[in-house]
């Protein structure tokens, strides 16, 4: 990989963070009711072509001349595409970078309104819940409720990923 | 864009398909209960890699030495580059070219099981629903089972999305 990591200069942005680093971070440490933010990411009119002409061809997202006459007086971007900056600052910033298992999926993914080119995208994270798994004593399952905001604080999209954590101390209470 | 679009080749796997072409379908076409697949595409390691280094740079998938020695012998998928085969395909064959308004989102997603390099995968779609909007005469709510199968039959993803679509004759029944 030669470009430098797309979430180059994205920092905290809340007053706190979580108090372990995401390179020690376990179920342990994902308390419901925690509330952090994390940016930004700027969007461009090139990214939004070049990840539509990849993943989800449609003129809306590809063609700015055709988007320029459209309900939105220009291109914007793909649902998957703002769920790909979701997933950025999430990796870098949330999601332990050692006790992530697995993701079984996400219950609910909505766009209230279109991500547009020149957009400032930020990310805050809400834990709703962390239980330890039934069957597996060396694991947890958190639950999160993650919203972008651009930068007139309108929401772009929300969803409630679900992650498998490992634990820092197998089967501990 | 000069590297060909990624559904080349790509075709209706099953006996019957829409009667009515992509760049002609209007919402009053898609019927509850219709089932239609379409395929295939090939995953690689390298577009595992590549897809995870921009968009979920995880090791679990941007890693092959580390991933090795994980619990799946090597590199899987990110979720949203499963997601994103799915949009290729849901695209190029099964949302109308010229009716699609909006969708506003996504009702569950789940990945049963990883995707793997080497993985041949298809996608299945059933429509569940389809209702004229309550608000705008122009248009109505498709609900749409998605599903993506491996080789072997199993499934890797599934997703419940929505889309709203031009209807061909306004305010028809």
């Amino acid at each position: 990989m030669t470009s430098p990591p797309p979430t180059d200069g994205t920092t905290t942005l809340s007053d706190t963070d979580f108090t372990v680093p995401i390179g020690d971070r376990y179920f342990e440490d994902y308390t419901p009711g925690a509330v952090h933010e994390y940016g930004y990411i700027v969007v461009t009119e090139q990214a939004i072509v070049e990840f539509a002409q990849r993943w989800d061809p449609q003129p809306i997202h590809t063609n700015p001349a055709f988007a320029a006459n459209g309900p939105f007086g220009g291109v914007i971007a793909s649902g998957l595409h703002t769920a790909g900056i979701f997933m950025q600052l999430f990796v870098t910033h949330y999601l332990s970078g050692i006790a992530s298992l697995a993701s079984p999926g996400i219950d609910e993914m909505r766009w209230p309104i279109p991500v547009r080119p020149g957009d400032l995208l930020r990310l805050r994270t809400t834990i709703l819940a962390a239980r330890p798994s039934r069957s597996k004593a060396d694991r947890g399952l958190v639950h999160t409720k993650a919203e972008l905001f651009n930068q007139t604080d309108q929401q772009v999209l929300h969803l409630l990923p679900i992650n498998v954590l490992r634990r820092r101390e197998p089967g501990g209470s």
